[in-house]
């Protein structure tokens, strides 16, 4: 289970601050302490309330890159502003995020191509999230047939099925589970798969509880990565676990630090 | 996700003693506690080391069903242990269990129909237990097969797909994923399925994380009900946590609460 780290993002206040004073401390602290946690790529968001989401976005990425030589994942909706970060990383990253609707996907497919980078494909389209497995899946098959289009390798395409909180939307959970078993259907090699994964909890009681169990859930259904708190140690714990139980890894009696530290 | 309680078994020295001295106490002791944890059945093991398990079992069912309503699971290989015990049980049993072998078939499904209780159908025969999907959904489909025969309703037929511990045999646990899957496939409406969900994490690491991990992946996969230790609170936790996320209780602040209660 490849953990996306989810803490450096203009939401919270610390790296609004940090981003709006230029001060690189928040958000180097945060990528190395997402790295020791278990997080194997970090998720850069310049938050809703920057006003020059290019420069922040570009900001970010040189900061970041100071301290962990972790892949980045440009998060934002301003193609400028991941395309301009895009152009200064050292390392391939990951774009997140591009859905199914035309107009984004000829931005964001030849991008990821051109950059080799990695590309998070949402199924969805200006209409919103679909209720149901089956509308969900269609978007899958629109963004694998694009990949194939615009010449972006299958394994660096992720597909993200979008779940939403349990306390509000809790009939979206096992459609969620049910897409994530069919887009490994979709094409050989597969896709990958990659959930937002706090979403099932917001609101709710006990969040940890909720999701790390549905990371273990999603885990038996092909889920691949996850964008989460690569600080919630339960929840690393649980990512550890599934590799074993996967047989992705081979046992041995420190496998929690070693999906910790390799 | 139905848990069975499996602390009273003859395996532990407690409950030995207990037999051994006709003690009931430290079982019925098991019996409260694990009905408070969160069991809602209680699993009867005599164990190995009792000369008579015939009049182990009897005097168990007695005592168990003096402080417990719950459905009890009769666990032996010794049919006449187990058919003496259901003639004692005042309310529906679950007998754990039968294999695809026709001649333990051929006893377990008529007894389950004859004493209207649910029966616990595991994936082998005398040759041991399958390493691949393929092999374990044959003996499912024999299962079923027999239900259909005898007269069983689906839904008192539990298959379980044996899962065997992580550090010896680790490529069982993603086969056994795949068997759930498929098991829920066979018929409609579908049996259901079991896990002796200890096994899994039998002589490894951190136990309790392997069980309620590869718990929630099961329940991701149709799984529905675990023979494991009730009092495990965090297993108890993430069993809650499922029945919210496949949308099968309503969700509520207090569903971890609600699940141990209810």
């Amino acid at each position: 289970m490849l953990i996306i780290g989810e803490r450096i993002n203009g939401m919270f206040n610390d790296i609004k601050k940090a981003i709006q004073e230029k001060d690189p401390r928040p958000v180097q602290e945060w990528a190395r302490r997402q790295e020791e946690g278990g997080a194997r790529a970090v998720d850069l968001n310049v938050g809703p309330a920057v006003p020059d989401k290019v420069d922040a976005m570009k900001w970010l990425v040189q900061v970041a890159q100071e301290v962990t030589d972790l892949p980045l994942c440009l998060d934002s909706t301003n193609y400028t502003a991941i395309e301009e970060g895009l152009k200064l990383c050292k390392r391939p990253a990951i774009i997140n995020s591009t859905n199914a609707e035309r107009e984004k996907v000829e931005r964001a497919f030849p991008m990821a191509v051109k950059y080799g980078a990695r590309l998070i494909g949402l199924t969805m389209d200006k209409k919103g999230i679909p209720k149901d497995s089956d509308t969900r899946l269609a978007f899958a098959m629109e963004l694998v047939a694009a990949a194939d289009e615009f010449g972006l390798s299958m394994e660096d395409l992720f597909i993200d099925p979008l779940i939403l909180p349990a306390n509000v939307a809790q009939d979206h959970a096992p459609e969620v589970l049910k897409t994530l078993q069919q887009i490994k259907m979709l094409a050989s090699p597969a896709p990958k798969t990659v959930l937002g994964l706090s979403n099932v909890s917001q609101g709710c009681y006990d969040r940890s509880l909720l999701n790390r169990t549905f990371l273990a859930m999603g885990a038996a259904c092909g889920l691949d990565a996850v964008i989460a708190d690569a600080n919630d140690e339960a929840l690393v714990e649980v990512s550890a676990a599934t590799e074993i139980l996967l047989n992705q890894k081979v046992y041995c009696d420190s496998y929690v630090k070693m999906f910790k530290t390799q």
